[in-house]
């Protein structure tokens, strides 16, 4: 997946906030596991949650060497001939040490930052967790000091000959979407969804091709 | 994200032909790096771009530990507490070795899997891969031998005392579609896109929450 590399901080952030989950990478006696996880960003640090490293978390107390790494796709990118196919994506990979979050100010900051991700202004509509729940919830967090984006965009790059071929090459544009809400069947009588959950869409950045 | 567990081998295999790009994990002096490919399965074996895997590759002629996983997003789950918020996935994790593929005859196998993967059909539509162009290419395999699914579905799972609180909770179906195809501004005259292009749509496994 070629792309050019891109180490402003805004476009990054911006790639990581947009993104709904993350790929965490940890290391287990030279075996590589990579774990879905949910993450936000608060300001430099990246928080996600802990449970998907808790394998390799619990033996290293101090922290473990990590990557996280987001991906939007963008589009399908179809050239004219079978090798040069690829995709428009954006990504961000994050390198570091990973290390669990121990105050519980910490922790409710970056639950709500978890649940603000999800849906912004979510947080202010549901119950807030208790110290008990902050006591339990397995926080991870890393800095946002190596990290770096990959972009790529626009149309295919075809060999010189194969431009005159007749076939088609362009884009496909890939877009996520949400349905209708789902209510909970145990939903207390009368409950509404609010603006906030109705009114959801991916969030897109300025970055994001149209 | 907490999960069940699946193990059928047609569910871990719609997952995977489901997913459009997928994260490999691999480690060079201690640090795992988490970087997106494209993927393709045939029969029993995961095909993936060696690009991605290029430094670390190099480096070891027989193959490198490496972890891939994809992740489909099917819902934000909301929760009545803030704790309990969560997404509907399914995701593989596959383990093993990951070898580069030798023989031309398996990286056009590879590349046509790619090509299919990306829109079904388009193998039959583009110039086909020459021998220079398949030498050129980089080509990692790993066997599903050690596959494993995780499929998380349905409505928030909140606290007994939270179901009379009058917020609203279940999901928000979430899903991929496809835009109208963007031709390159460098098109031959008068060739349009062909069905299995404006047709596309993203490939829903049975096991996908409709």
């Amino acid at each position: 997946m070629p792309a050019r590399g891109v180490y402003e901080r805004g476009a990054i952030e911006a790639i990581l906030d947009e993104a709904l989950v993350a790929h965490v990478g940890l290391v287990e006696d030279g075996q590589p596991y990579v774990i879905p996880t949910l993450h936000a960003r608060v300001g430099e640090v990246l928080y996600f949650h802990g449970s998907a490293a808790s394998r390799t978390i619990r033996a290293l107390a101090g922290g473990a060497p990590a990557c996280l790494t987001v991906t939007l796709l963008d589009g399908l990118v179809l050239a004219r001939s079978a090798v040069h196919h690829s995709v428009n994506y954006r990504s961000v990979v994050v390198l570091g040490v990973a290390s669990p979050v121990q105050g519980q100010a910490e922790r409710a900051e970056a639950l709500r930052a978890f649940t603000e991700r999800l849906v912004p202004g979510r947080w202010g509509e549901v119950r807030a967790p208790t110290d008990r729940e902050l006591k339990g919830v397995s926080v991870l967090a890393m800095h946002l000091r190596e990290a770096s984006a990959k972009v790529r965009s626009g149309p295919p790059l075809d060999d010189a000959d194969d431009y005159a071929l007749p076939v088609w090459a362009g884009v496909v544009p890939l877009r996520t979407i949400a349905g209708e809400p789902v209510a909970d069947p145990r939903l207390a009588p009368g409950v509404e969804p609010s603006g906030a959950v109705t009114g959801w869409s991916a969030q897109r950045s300025e970055q994001a091709p149209s």
